[in-house]
């Protein structure tokens, strides 16, 4: 019964937007989700120290027993899956490799812009991909400030998040790119804000979507889909105050999670 | 000899603001600072999260057994002091009080503002520190995207930073203050910034600054300033990456900082 579960974790409330995806893709599923909201954000520190909070998030849900693991994070994707797989037998699922395959896809004029933050886009892990699977133009841009916006509830066409993205997206504007990775499970939540600022001919790729449709198809192709027939109980983690998280993260999930985040020390 | 010390520390690399001033109005003091820059920010965190956190950074500097503390962030001053006061005998001084007294003396108009992080502007302890004093008009503004900026090194006239800072400082603008308290130690590095939006007319104080001048009252009232003739090293400790903070550091102290900066792992 425990072994049931699929895991999904994140710094902070960003790896909601992959877990809203799963919701609708597996509805049947129960997820036990992490965010580390008392270190949050991860993609401004060095590639060690998020090594190693990625194994200390992850060393936390595998109690839990999951069947399978989402790291519904663009930063730990880009520079930790690798350590993070050898903690585990069951699948670990990056976003990076399946946001990068529909990007490349996607693409009518070659030119593919990529929004990540500072750790995932020095990594150059998604350019690799995509180079990887065809020979396209890249446009990259780290945006250190998207996730203390998305964070803090700033992510409305009247706020600040306004001018930051219009700064952040100058360079993959100008190139003419028409296909734009959402690199960060933080960015979907600035989506209607990039969408207007982008225009409706630019496809947003959205990295914690694609990682979710990914964890689907292994799910079915290893045939790990749970036999239940609905999802009886998601449990949620947080490192600092349930409060702030709650109230964030139920509208981003339309659902209400009140009562059902619980805080835990780890670490 | 090394209860010589005076120990610093902050979230990351606001705090060095305060030790530039202690190294211009105490130059023969050794000084030895903390930045907890692998888990910075912290005035966005709750405040249990983040009375655990000054504890710990209190505890690590302990070891090296000061004379005195200047807590050099204006988070942990508002909402820790007391806490941090029962860990040690030696003073402890923290940066709200001695700046809500500088603004005190120093409004005109009596209309003061307030710029701190979502934590310290919740507080209330700046406006209640400034009320005991005289009665004044305070408007208070949290700036949680600030500490990132300056994290992040964005502190020109040409950065995001610029726009951030007009909306920040709005309504504080329309009250028509004359006295604006810069309330976290992050903020000084924004000051050529702050200055130019507000103008000539207006006061600056800079929490950081009157903190190092209250402590160095401090060391003249109690009599524990150092006999030595100058002083012969100064620590810098910091918990991610070294290279990052040195570069940084180096250019808000004018001094280079290279192979002085150890990483140290707490909490």
């Amino acid at each position: 019964m425990i072994k049931d579960r699929i895991a999904v974790f994140d710094s902070g409330l960003g790896g909601l937007t992959a877990v809203r995806e799963l919701f609708s893709v597996l509805p049947r599923e129960n997820i036990v989700y992490f965010g580390d909201t008392a270190r949050v954000p991860y993609g401004t520190r060095s590639v060690d120290l998020i090594r190693r909070f990625a194994r200390q998030d992850l060393e936390f849900l595998l109690q839990y027993e999951p069947k399978a693991v989402l790291v519904a994070c663009g930063t730990m994707s880009a520079v930790a899956l690798e350590d993070l797989r050898t903690m585990t037998d069951v699948p670990v699922i990056g976003v990076v490799s399946p946001a990068a395959q529909a990007a490349a896809k996607a693409t009518r004029n070659g030119k593919i812009g990529i929004l990540g933050t500072a750790a995932t886009i020095q990594s150059g892990a998604y350019e690799a991909e995509i180079r990887s699977l065809r020979p396209v133009e890249v446009i990259s841009r780290s945006c250190p400030l998207f996730v203390p916006l998305v964070e803090n509830g700033y992510v409305g066409r009247e706020s600040i998040a306004y001018s930051v993205a219009l700064d952040y997206t100058a360079l993959l504007r100008e190139a003419g790119v028409d296909t734009v990775i959402l690199g960060c499970t933080h960015y979907p939540l600035l989506r209607p804000l990039l969408g207007e600022i982008f225009g409706e001919n630019v496809v947003l790729v959205d990295s914690g979507r694609e990682g979710a449709l990914e964890l689907a198809n292994v799910l079915y192709r290893q045939n790990l889909q749970t036999q239940k027939p609905f999802a009886t109980e998601h449990l949620y983690f947080v490192t600092d105050e349930v409060d702030h998280f709650t109230q964030l993260a139920g509208m981003f999930l339309n659902s209400n999670l009140e009562g059902k985040v619980r805080k835990v020390e780890i670490g």
